[in-house]
């Protein structure tokens, strides 16, 4: 199997609801360096996995949604915690969005899998997988 | 499937046994900075694949048994090379047997895999990975 | 110059003033990877720059008081934007105070210079450095 | 399930064919960090996954049939782009081939699958996974 | 003194002319990851030591001048080698001249000095350090 | 001022004397991630700070004195903590040694300064820098 990845990353805001997130109950915000990461059996006539191009500018739009935001005043996050985990899941629909619509080119089709891993600091990610 | 990493390290030394090991048969060290990536395949109610902060707490807690030691020191390890690949099945079976006894969290006992990462320095690191 | 480095880190959410902003005007967050560099000229007489146990430890109890918080909310920030640069600007200041204070131990008084660097992103990050 | 991964990196020039690499059609070039990793699904008598050593000597020996080359000069990879993705199958190849040679060590005919990565800037890297 | 960095790369091919080069004297290229960092003694009314939208974007038209060239093909290199403490000089000397020429904004006739490492490798990076 | 940097490493065991030091008293080890920065004014004819080529072979020859030893039996530094900022400063008496037997070219006795750093984990590192 074939793997291309690409980074970005967005900057938020956001609070947590639950006793089992401590101090993180308050307004607090991270960085996320984000890694998309697209699956395939075989390479295309171009020898690629999808357009390195695209998959890079869909994924800086996909993150421009959230980026400089804060998620506690996203409506489709209104009682969510937006974990780390939870927001890889996140970027993962909107990707598997982006490839249906034919954002990443016709050939993108061909991908059967998608990663999305954030990274919240040097000591800690969170990791969404699942099949397209 | 969701994950989760965080990341420790500890500072050891030990000597190996065996022709294949060469000059690495004397007494020598190592750090291994130490990933550990929780698996799942649903989140819980609050977003989360495992407390991160128990996680961090338990692993550093783990290794803080090796950390700053002479492994060749340590009985369990008599006559075995306590090479990289070697130790990360060893806080493989640590962390697991603390999932187990419910140090992570009782929600830990919905995860349904792991993955230990020694990285022994910016050139090698080694991994066990195994169900729960 | 010898010097001795640690790091640790710190997320917070904040807002900015100022057109030059942009969309950071609107409350987000960082997380911020935080080194600190030690400057000594000689070392002590244990061939050390400074105890590092101490060093990560006061790092660690500087960085509380802002980590999981948003930094509009802290009365001495009020008025003024609290960029990466000036982030580490405050740390080099709580930092020079516990060396002063002996936090850091006796010998910690024969340091010379520190610096503070605060990573944003894989992309970006801000430093202030200054004498003891 | 362990494996263990070795890095080293080659530096290569070469130029794309199809109006979908848009400049990239051009002379360009690019470092190509590259990870290999070895699965198996039990330790050796050593507690090893294979021979450090030889992994990278080997390694070397693969990527110095590369390293410093233009590739639109080796004959081999005429017609064909020579992409991240592509370059991560053809150093598979060599790796798998060595392996089969007993060229690092008996043992390693017990290795069952083989990731190869390539890093090619801080923002994008590929990979090809494969049984062995 | 306060300083911030920004980082983007550029992927070029090249040849070196010198015995000390050996098979670098052939077409090859690399994977130049750029650092350039601003340095400043005091912070703007902002509290920014540059606008880092314009330097980031500044940057990216610094190296999209050489990024999937041939170095070889430029005639102002004609008769250089481009080595990677060459380069780092020459994209100083961009910079500077876009400060010089208002592009980072007014403020940033305010900085002082300029630093610009490229990495070329996991195991290698070369820097140009001067003043503005 | 021109910078070129080379990354090689070393695995060692060592043992500290002091209460200072708490559990590192008793035999443990380090894998040190060794960057040696090389110092000059103009670039010389070839546009180079130093052969690369040789600096990392005289990198690795000088690692290779203390990689794979236990440091308590090197008679040198009985009596001596080999703490990791000791070391960069070994490792710098080491290549300035080098520099001025010639072995890292006639070139390079235009050098004016030398960096080592000692990365010790992800989270500290320490360096000697002087002048030659």
């Amino acid at each position: 199997m074939f793997t291309l990845t690409v980074r970005d990353h967005m900057m938020i805001a956001h609070s947590f609801r639950g006793e089992i997130f401590g101090p993180a109950q308050g307004v607090h915000g991270a960085t996320y360096v984000v890694d998309v990461t697209f699956e395939r059996e075989r390479l295309d006539e171009d020898n690629l996995v999808v357009d390195i191009g695209l998959a890079a500018t869909v994924l800086h739009e996909v993150l421009a949604e959230f980026n400089l935001k804060n998620l506690d005043d996203v409506p489709e996050f209104h009682g969510r915690n937006t974990t780390t985990e939870f927001m890889a899941w996140v970027v993962f629909g909107r990707m598997a969005d982006a490839i249906r619509e034919g954002r990443l080119g016709a050939g993108a089709r061909e991908l059967t899998g998608l990663t999305v891993e954030l990274h919240e600091s040097h000591v800690a990610r969170a990791r969404y997988h699942g099949p397209l």
